[in-house]
């Protein structure tokens, strides 16, 4: 029995790392297609978007099926339902990538977002993408440091949206009202991916430590 | 023992419809610091969301108790899961309308949201305030048909995010960009405020009738 329970929980747990891989993956495409305009790759990632979802779907049925077989208490029901959040919060995260795609597609064939912005989408890109990696990585080998760093990372992407808006809402902006909308919206996809993430690093810590977050944002 | 279990439903169900009626008047009020630029109340608003984040910890606390303590199988078992997934949208849904008062309270004593937009406001508030009742009524009688009812009315909400767009794309928009963007974050403040509730419905329907949800959105 035991042995049974550990094999589901790493059955689980290779399920939420092909998640979180192909939830990179999906925002590195996104941002291709933000940056450079690239159709195709907008497409990709909106017709990929079901992927994440079935593995989500097959994390949820895993989940029961080890509860109703398994009946964990203790520390092992905390881990099986912890492994249900970090599901729901990569799923998101997928959801985000696929809004940063269908606005690049939107726009097509002009670009979502006018060059002074472009630099600063590109840095937020980079630091959600090293959250993502960092998130891989954990989701092998829970690490309180590695995690607590997520908290850091999603600093630096607020800093970033701040830093848009101050371009967005100078007085010399030149491009109105629907680039900047685009702007904005495009600007919290990023930081509510990078919200996720946090949220992730936190599971993690309640896993390790048994310290519940100081909650959800 | 089935009876402390019957009891132990109870309770979680109370815990969620307690939620959803703070959920609930919290959005109104929200709204009513948008529209009428009240301070107070956009304050009281940011206050009274520690309170639902409470009650989603008790109900997260209340779930791993039934679980360890009762083993739920089967259909009982995607019950007990299935108000860990409605508490994590009513949560969210929360913290929505807290987004909403915020935008309010930074912009005080200027209004938010311009003379043209407020009735696409308001439209868009009511029926998200519709939305909330009916999730009080479904948590306290799950019911397939009122369930299905949400679906339609988060069209009306999409249908006058749309008309909220076109009013700031419009070449004659007076107003710039910043008011565009804050137009633009509150109308998807409401949006994403009714997409959970559509969740909320879905995830009553899988309870009454086995049927999974399409895909969270």
């Amino acid at each position: 029995m035991r042995e049974e329970y550990q094999a589901d929980l790493v059955e689980v747990g290779r399920l939420l790392v092909t998640m979180a891989e192909s939830v990179r993956a999906t925002l590195r495409k996104a941002t291709t297609a933000l940056l450079t305009a690239d159709l195709k790759a907008a497409e990709a990632v909106i017709e990929r978007d079901a992927e994440v979802d079935a593995i989500y779907e097959q994390v949820e049925l895993k989940v029961a099926d080890i509860i109703a077989r398994q009946a964990p208490v203790a520390s092992d029901l905390r881990r099986v339902i912890t492994t249900l959040h970090i599901s729901a919060d990569l799923e998101r995260m997928g959801d985000l990538a696929e809004h940063v795609a269908k606005t690049a597609k939107r726009r097509h064939p002009s670009p979502a977002v006018p060059a002074e912005l472009r630099p600063t989408f590109k840095e937020m890109a980079d630091v959600a993408d090293l959250m993502a990696e960092k998130i891989i990585k954990l989701l092998g080998a829970p690490n309180v440091a590695l995690a607590a760093e997520l908290e850091k990372d999603d600093d630096a992407i607020d800093d970033a949206e701040r830093h848009l808006f101050k371009i967005m809402l100078a007085d010399d902006w030149p491009y109105g009202a629907e680039t900047a909308i685009d702007g904005a919206l495009l600007g919290r996809f990023y930081e509510r991916y990078a919200d996720h993430a946090v949220n992730i690093g936190e599971q993690v810590i309640y896993l390790v430590t048994g310290e519940s977050p100081a909650g959800a944002n």
